[in-house]
């Protein structure tokens, strides 16, 4: 049987030695785990773009896998430390909307217009635990440091087998936030933002490519017009819109950087009309 | 049986879902995989930067290694995406040179003096084929993100076993870039340059060690000039001409960064003479 | 079986192609040990950085892990290559002060006042060789890379149950750094230091939890007092001494920098007053 897999998201950057400590953590738990990091580098508890960086990579991995997140600007205070089974995978990490992408998004539509997550109930086929049971902590359990003393070591016992109940009380409710999803406005148009800036300086928006108007689109953002979609980065020597490769529109520049051309930063708003 | 080794040189950056994506797709098609990154920090598009990184870094790995490199301004055009087996190893990328470093040096040296990759034929015991046949890809096909849709699953693929010949039809041509490695001069100098600017201001140049005279060598660059080779990075309080560790000639600064001290740049011209 | 457990430990970063040769190194000898990366992230030749961030990381890994570590400016020269075995663990590297974390901090005492290392007999219980056997090494043996061309192979031979022996000759003295606690003073208080700052700008000091004293601390750092400790980050609005993940105090500000807010750096003094 192949190894289990556990993804890493978190905001512990890698020049520190804390990823490697959450690593060792888990494999003295477990040896037999395939740990895969998705990113290290969300800005220090910048939630909101863990979650982002959480839904653009996990929808890859096996069904089956293991997504642990930390993410915890409250570590040590009373927000609560989740398991989360979904269909597909399950997802470890703080009760603070980090884990919003196991959650459909008609689910975190609850949270449309709040700046806040908001408590959502669990649809059917999902379950979630508090992990609460000492007994599956590493011990002593630091107060700044849950990532490495409770929920490594959750993903870890979770992946050789151990039931979500043991791990602590059932949940309903979790914490939620809106879905990466532009909303339709009034006239028609979809109202949304940046939602990332990649490496290669491409604007990724929470614009999805099923909300897109059939006929040409005018995408705007930071001043600038651009009409029509581009089907490639290379298509034109100016700047173009296009659906990237996670369904999501994005604003990219041939050979250059979009967010350096465009002075764009993350939040700007972006309006698409058909 | 151990398990196969996929490695990984990208221009993605580790700050982006974009090689959590790749890891992803290959454990779903193979979960038994063990897969290494060689690096991710390519400068955006920087082929050839990305070929030189991956030829430092292969010839360390077992033999039966699979490499994927994906450096691909073309995505989505016409570019070829390729599979490229040699007598110890197998290659898969963009057929733009960056797999350059699978060649033998003597086939990549009719791109001597060409700016752009050029056509070369397969030597024998190499062959290599165009990944055409979709029912390898990973479904639906982004048109931006081939190395997650198309050279992950084949890399994938290959890892378990899948013939070449069923991946696409065979190529018996693929672009090259010049070797890495300084001409011979008229007067019998070397003439080379700095493909490399190593993280602690090392200048890794193209001059092999095997083509450097075997009286004392004169090192020129930047306007400074060298007399002789040291052995160690140690070896003076001054700037040293060092054989690297990977056979290159490298100009090293003790404990400081060469490249601040004498204000070099990639590209820069390296003269070498008797 | 589970696959026995190498860490890396370097100053190489992360763009260039050195821990990827590293790696392949390693997995020509055993495919089938687990690597796991501490950081390459210390800085250039920073021999106590690296080992701090060894000893912040090597105690969470499982029993019979081997260590490798790689900052080592005398390579070439005649320094030694050491693999020491302590009860619990097995360290390879430089002997230079990097390995200091595998020993108790008892003997690293003797260091205490020297800017230096020094050299301090093993204790019982701990073992090590000098890697001198060159039937172990990777060949030819490069003169600047002895992390791929010793190091590794000796981990890698280590890995398979090769015993300590056979790589070459004991060793009784190896070169400690002092450890990393802050001392005592005459008057009662505690002198430490900054020996580390995290990515979230948190200053890690050398002051153990243990040495605190029981009644609220004073600490006193960059012209500024805190008096007495937070349980976690949140806590406060302002600048707060906390006892860090790994037992040493820090100096955090709530969703800021303290590093920032102070103008602090490494080394600076920190005062601990009861």
């Amino acid at each position: 049987m192949a190894n289990p897999i556990i993804t890493l998201t978190t905001d512990f950057g890698l020049a520190d030695p804390y990823v490697a400590a959450l690593k060792g953590a888990i494999l003295t738990i477990n040896p037999r785990v395939t740990i895969v990091d998705i990113s290290h580098a969300v800005r220090p508890q910048a939630i909101e773009q863990g979650a982002f960086l959480l839904a653009s990579a996990w929808p890859y991995f096996p069904h089956g896998s293991i997504h642990l997140a930390v993410v915890d600007p409250g570590v040590g205070t009373e927000r609560r430390a989740l398991a989360l089974q979904t269909p597909v995978a399950t997802f470890v990490g703080p009760d603070n909307g980090l884990l919003s992408p196991a959650l459909p998004d008609e689910v975190r539509e609850a949270a449309w217009g709040h700046d806040q997550p908001v408590p959502v109930r669990l649809p059917a086929g999902y379950r979630a635990v508090s992990l609460a049971n000492e007994a599956y902590f590493r011990q002593p359990v630091s107060s700044t440091f849950h990532g490495r003393d409770i929920f490594a070591p959750a993903a870890a016992h979770i992946s050789l087998g151990v039931p979500l109940a043991e791990l602590g009380p059932p949940v309903e409710e979790v914490l939620a936030l809106a879905p990466f999803r532009a909303r339709r406005q009034p006239d028609g148009s979809l109202g949304g933002r940046v939602i990332h800036i990649d490496a290669f300086g491409n604007l990724v928006t929470d614009v999805r490519c099923e909300d897109l108007p059939a006929e040409r689109p005018t995408v705007e953002v930071a001043g600038r017009r651009i009409v029509g979609l581009s089907l490639t980065y290379q298509e034109s020597a100016e700047i173009v819109a296009v659906v990237g490769s996670s369904g999501y529109l994005e604003i990219a520049a041939p050979r250059a950087s979009a967010a350096e051309l465009l002075g764009a930063a993350l939040g700007m708003p972006v309006l698409v009309r058909p």
